[in-house]
């Protein structure tokens, strides 16, 4: 499947992945995040081919997660930018480190290191709901499709989950 | 450059993607996330190819993400299981989902509802602070290279950081 039928998908893990999933998308996300700006700048620090770095870029100036902004008129120069919408994605940033730190760590120690400016201290990001601000983790929560899911992805779960208990009921009998 | 090329990549976010970053992986995950645990089940659930799904299943496998196990002895048959560092995942997960059902939403509304057990009510994640709990967003928190990083990354952050001032001063006079 080409990477643009993602977007097609009824699935709210496929559709940004039909944005965000091409190689070095997230690289140059990075990039972004931490203070680059400059069609330059980015390329020589990922030493990206430039005619994919202008095809990520154009992607995300498509998307409305980057903005190409001029910062000289004579001569033009212009600079790339996160919006709003763009900023969004620092979460799913600060997990991949996040999870890279714990996971795949590099000797010496992590690599960044975040302070959280309201409290002055050192952290590691932590998920937590949204309603009573404890941790969010594998165990404490439960997923059921919501109103936006099809008539299909209920009966595929409900298939799934009737599976599960009768293997359930065969292993215990 | 070749994704595994990126694991050598002296950077928290180029190296987990070496693994994670192969179109389908995501999608593979979403559906061990989804409680689906044998072949031919995610295989039918996808829609992807036998042969890249056996390729996506064999780095996730060997890269310690996920577990094949036998369940069955006589006929002999395996499912695919999380391990911890798999389901060390999950606030990606729940962070692509968050910014999908907020950035490119389906009608009807978000695919997937989530309710925190602790607490028992409905819920979006939230990146918070392990050290205060407060909430993260992306202008309260500091960036900087920490022990693991290189003495190139250190200086090429000064460089930055001293054309922005320069920036900043030149577009003050």
């Amino acid at each position: 499947m080409p990477i643009d039928a993602f977007a097609r998908q009824h699935c709210s893990v496929a559709r940004p992945l039909s944005v965000l999933g091409e190689r070095w998308t997230f690289l140059v996300l990075r990039e972004l995040f931490l203070g680059r700006r400059r069609f330059d700048e980015i390329q020589s620090d990922l030493g990206v081919a430039t005619n994919v770095l202008s095809a990520r870029l154009s992607t995300l100036v498509d998307e409305g997660i980057v903005e190409r902004r001029a910062y000289s008129k004579r001569p033009e120069r212009f600079e790339y930018r996160l919006t709003e919408k763009g900023i969004d994605l620092q979460p799913i940033i600060l997990d991949l480190m996040r999870w890279s730190d714990e996971h795949m760590p590099v000797p010496g120690g992590p690599i960044h290191e975040l302070t959280h400016l309201d409290c002055g201290h050192k952290f590691h990001p932590v998920q937590s709901c949204s309603h009573c601000g404890g941790e969010v983790h594998a165990r404490n929560i439960k997923r059921r499709f919501g109103r936006g899911a099809t008539k299909q992805q209920r009966e595929s779960e409900k298939r799934v989950l009737a599976e599960r208990r009768a293997k359930r009921a065969a292993a215990t009998h």
